[in-house]
């Protein structure tokens, strides 16, 4: 049996979302038991109710715009707090939550704790690809500021996430996302993360392929993209924002025509899976590298499905040993 | 009468689509005179067979891959050189490729010059966002690295384009594109980046408003979003890359399913004029600010239409005298 604890209190959907989620979850795989974090009232009658299900009452709630590692520190016993201690403690050997990513982020740096060697934990998510083609891009805002060998080091954790979680063979391809393919292209900071790059490429300790942009994120031209966290959260927030709008621009022209309104109709369950996809949710949210445990995010805005999926990839990350792997891919740079 | 220069070798497809955009620019525009720079084979028998259509006859072109600064050194009688020359010498009042970026760039600082004031110019676009509100963006590539002060910069002359170009009232909003909404969020630059614009926003210089985030830039939220060239280019290419992605992942899913397939027919036109509009070519391209006339550059893989809107989009900013109102709003700083 591998136990998960899900924060039931994350979500800008409310608790019932969150358990309705658990309990799919559940269903799915039958090895799976649940630790939920979260108020009594609501895990309690969840528990009692479900079998492979217990409770970790709390009794306080990081909000999502609480400045995290100040929410961390002082409010002890709210479900993202006490979720990462169950882990710390070997309650639950993984936590996954779609609340406050920064707090998710500041709660596992501080409880779990980092993993030998690592510099700087980091988000990484499965992102799809043309042609069924997946990228595992890092970091998605763990690191606003980073130094070039620590774009290596999530070079190499990276490769292992698209290893265990994208199928990728033994050697992922690495891009430097940056604004140009030219090696010669980039920021200061850019050209100086390529140099970084190119040397841990000749040593052997990753396949680097060179610099990408950000049209290639979502060609599935690379294994895994690697950038610091700034550009990666606004690269992932204007992909996002990308969908939306295209969306929002469809429903619109809907409304002026019938034959675009019947068409828009007709193509929904499609265009759902698509956006599903893009928001990272069927891949169980952002997975932060480089702790010693799987801790996994998901999206605020999130469904049944994104829970399920959250709860299925974080078992799937402890079955495969990703925590494992990735320090033993860290340790082969020590040699 | 107003004349543009158009680079008749731009653009990935060929010389056909740009001459059959200009002949649609000169219909749409009864004052418009077009001054076509390119191999003489390509340029003069267009011009002789039509009225407003002067012949620029070069002898060499520069192509997409080529280093940029070197190959406008270098190939003095190129057609984006010799474009730019002419605008210099009063030939014409504006120019518009859709060739290399990056050659436009320099041949423009290098002959057309930069504005009295200018640290650097910057490139900008109209983008589309909900409910018809439009942003402009900058700097989308022009300055991988950037100073505070230079961000000041962008944001005084982006401010003058959403009023000229966008339809903004007199004090355009001001976001500054991070990863996060919070004041404290951002990377060290884009923290400092933050300083200096809320400091032009209390000397009046500007309607700062704060930081936005990726998923802000479609949503019509700000009338303009300054970053610096490297974050700019990064995210317009992950918006372009998204829109690709979706139009290919529905018609890999209409293989699959005939509704869906039904369905995706349907809403083609609707689709394709969204994603027009998200590549920026409806708006003619992006605009080079900062130099002492209009340059304009479109899409390589461009189309008829959007050589047409380039070169109608180069005639209104004529009119509108952009340049003069932006060496205006620069000048304001100084007293």
């Amino acid at each position: 049996m591998d136990t998960v604890c899900v924060d039931a209190m994350g979500g800008d959907l409310g608790s019932q979302v969150v358990l309705d989620g658990i309990e799919l979850a559940l269903k799915a795989d039958k090895d799976l038991q649940v630790l939920i974090a979260g108020n009594g009232e609501v895990v309690e009658p969840f528990c009692e109710a479900h079998e492979r299900a217990l409770s970790l009452v709390t009794t306080e709630v990081i909000a999502m715009d609480e400045h995290p590692v100040k929410a961390v520190r002082s409010k002890r016993d709210s479900s993202i707090t006490r979720g990462c201690m169950a882990v710390r403690d070997g309650e639950a050997q993984a936590f996954f939550s779609a609340g406050s990513t920064g707090a998710c982020l500041a709660a596992a740096t501080l409880f779990i704790g980092r993993d030998k060697g690592v510099l700087r934990p980091a988000l990484s998510a499965v992102l799809p690809g043309l042609d069924g083609h997946q990228t595992c891009v890092c970091d998605l805002g763990a690191n606003a500021d980073c130094r070039p060998e620590m774009l290596v080091q999530f070079a190499q954790m990276a490769s292992v996430l698209a290893q265990v979680e994208a199928g990728c063979g033994p050697k992922p391809s690495v891009g430097l996302l940056s604004n140009g393919s030219e090696k010669t292209k980039g920021s200061e900071q850019a050209l100086a993360f390529h140099e970084a790059l190119e040397a841990a490429g000749e040593e052997g300790l990753i396949n680097f392929a060179g610099n990408c942009e950000g049209n290639d994120i979502l060609m599935g031209s690379f294994d895994v993209i690697v950038c610091d966290g700034f550009t990666g959260n606004v690269a992932l927030k204007a992909m996002e924002g990308t969908a939306k709008y295209i969306a929002a621009s469809l429903k619109a022209e809907a409304k002026m025509s019938p034959v675009a309104a019947l068409g828009a109709l007709m193509i929904k369950p499609a265009f759902s899976s698509i956006a599903a996809g893009l928001s990272g949710d069927e891949h169980g949210g952002a997975c932060l590298l480089g702790v010693k445990a799987p801790v996994l995010v998901g999206h605020g805005h999130t469904s049944p499905e994104a829970i399920k999926n959250g709860a299925l990839a974080a078992v799937r990350v402890i079955r495969e040993d990703l925590v494992g792997k990735i320090a033993a891919q860290l340790s082969s740079q020590d040699k």
